[in-house]
């Protein structure tokens, strides 16, 4: 795995979690950066969201991504605010950067404000981390460790990718929906890249992007008012994407990186063994597809019939039907794999079971639902629901 | 319990469900009765649905409801609607009436078309049941018997009204949203009155209460292709409700057994062990109420929550911000019973666990939303999810 040029990676252990394990990570540019978020559209909206975006209206220059873990800073009263002001004070400090150039996330516990106490320890822990290069491999995975709350593995994907003036690279790293007692989902993510990038085009392609990786992924359905999506590039390569077809390669990459990401949230939901891939075909309009993805991949039946490897095609159609979703039923088809299941208004011929069966039980179950009605697509990833979400999610005071 | 003057109740043993369950049954008016019905609102909608729809928009007159669980008739096509006229004329014959006066409804597994040979000895059965009188409370049970699939407890309720003109009787029966394997869940209730009403009048008041009692509860959010609500009137008690405040006094008892027979199937949910009522108030309007109450009701988290008794008020705040809703974030004030947990976007001072818990280890959970941005209100009554849930709808094919 090759490190992307000009960034530095620091983590620390400051006891918001459980002791032994990083919980405050820094990524900083060596140069400033051009910065591209995506921010939850839940209502209620966390202190460092608020922050993000505040930066982001104002200017797209960047210097540091400030994420900790453990402890939320899910608080928007003018505490929580000050708060996270004072952190990215702290850390600007350290760097002697700009605290409006720290782009602040937070996930974990909430109820309470931070504890400041541990920020102050944790931030010279930071400044000692700071005498070292920062750029190893194990640099990297230390950060990504950093923002884990109930994640099983670590999620970092890396990317190399050619363009005509020479060769760019991408580092990601993400966390999942995972739930801290007592508590909300978050969603982080951020990327960084060498390339040298003009930043309205750096944000509209990570936008792009979002809609069909981060925004195409269900656990159970819940937003959180943490969820965070953030992508720098500092140029440090010396390679510029100025040709439309470098743009288009650099989007590409940026895509997959984020569907990589966004994927291994899902294959890592809270209790999942598996992941069904809805995939909408025909329908009338994009809204119509994705309604249709999103009742079936947010159904408790069809999660459930998931995780017990049944090819149910009734709860699946009985979701479809529920959706709200414009469509003619009797041209419905749907699709295990290959293998039609359902199609006008009746179950297909033949023992699905011994036909479907085996699919069911891969770790990668495709849902095909042709609708006959139009061009419009879209693609969801969802988890299953199983004892295991229900024990972490229920279970966790005790 | 007393039972409406003028209809007979008939169960049989078909053996669509396991030997020694009833799994057919008639309601038979002795005289045309007024009906009123309500169907699910999912395009794909099963034969029985579609011939009890056909018939209402012809005539408001009825003379039987028809059920049978253990094998749902949830095909479309004309093998479906075929069998379903067969089931309908074969009963009409049995009772001397026409096919166009049976209502017929069908509940369990699907994927396969009826097994019209237990339907035959089905038909016999009932006809042997017709030389009894069938107007006893036992008469009733059976029937009510006969409706359920996974329900566990039965479902029946009876209530008295005086009207002017003297006392009328209603008798209700529903089941709830069961799953059999591999099936989709399917909600049906039958309410008789001997009360002599226009038919305009029953459907619209039928309608009406639907909407604060089956439609306001949700299991898992799904919706069947088979749900049916059904209503007869049929003057046998020689009561006519013709002033306003009769139809008032009527209408207030109809809403009264839709909302506790649908409380009922709440508290029966697969695997559920308590209920949440979610109360919003002061939302700008009743779309948003509403969208607020089922994000709330079907949040996985909110649900899970519910079920280890944990006052999770920041599930309960996330659901709410991503629910779609408009509203001010700043004026959400969260209650659960008359407990302030959350307002002016912070949690409230104090220990929330002691003041609260206590509240969580009840059967039924009030959870009070106040939105302060209007005088929408609705209410909506849900289950917990939980490990025999899963269960139920994992692992029945092992």
């Amino acid at each position: 795995m090759t490190i992307p040029a000009g960034y530095r990676f620091v983590g620390a252990e400051c006891a918001f979690k459980k002791e032994g394990r990083p919980d405050l990570g820094l990524i900083l540019s060596e140069e400033p950066a051009v910065v591209a978020g995506v921010f939850t559209t839940n209502k209620f909206q966390a202190a460092p969201v608020l922050a993000c975006k505040e930066r982001i209206a104002k200017s797209p220059s960047v210097r540091a991504f400030l994420v900790n873990s453990g402890q939320a800073n899910a608080c928007t009263g003018t505490e929580g605010d000050a708060n996270c002001a004072k952190t990215c004070q702290m850390v600007a400090d350290l760097c002697g950067i700009a605290a409006a150039e720290v782009y602040p996330s937070s996930t974990g516990v909430i109820g309470a404000q931070l504890k400041m106490d541990l920020w102050e320890k944790g931030a010279l822990q930071l400044a000692e981390g700071l005498k070292e290069e920062g750029k190893s491999q194990a640099d990297a995975e230390r950060v990504a460790d950093s923002i884990l709350t109930t994640d099983t593995v670590r999620k970092m994907v890396a990317a190399e990718v050619q363009l005509s003036g020479g060769t760019v690279k991408f580092l990601g790293m993400a966390k999942g929906a995972g739930m801290i007692s007592p508590n909300m989902a978050t969603m982080l993510g951020f990327i960084v890249c060498d390339a040298s990038v003009e930043s309205t085009w750096w944000q509209a392609s990570l936008s792009d992007c979002i809609y069909k990786s981060f925004n195409a992924i269900t656990v159970d359905g819940d937003t959180s008012t943490n969820d965070t999506i953030l992508a720098m590039a500092n140029g440090a390569s010396g390679v510029q994407a100025e040709s439309e077809e470098d743009k288009a390669l650099l989007a590409r990459a940026l895509r997959d990186i984020c569907q990589d990401l966004a994927y291994r949230i899902v294959q890592d939901a809270e209790g999942g063994t598996k992941v069904m891939q809805v995939n909408i075909s025909g329908a009338g309009s994009p809204e119509d597809a994705e309604l249709i993805a999103r009742a079936v991949g947010n159904s408790p039946l069809v999660k459930t019939a998931l995780f017990g490897e049944d090819p149910n095609w009734g709860r699946i159609v009985a979701a479809v039907g529920r959706s709200g979703a414009e469509f003619d039923p009797a041209k419905l088809v749907l699709r295990f794999g290959n293998v039609v299941a359902f199609e006008k208004g009746c179950p297909a011929q033949g023992d699905l079971d011994a036909l479907i069966g085996p699919l069911m039980q891969k770790e990668h179950v495709e849902i095909n639902l042709e609708l006959g009605d139009g061009n419009a697509e879209y693609t969801l990833w969802a988890s299953d629901l199983t004892k295991e979400y229900i024990s972490i999610n229920a279970d966790y005071r005790t």
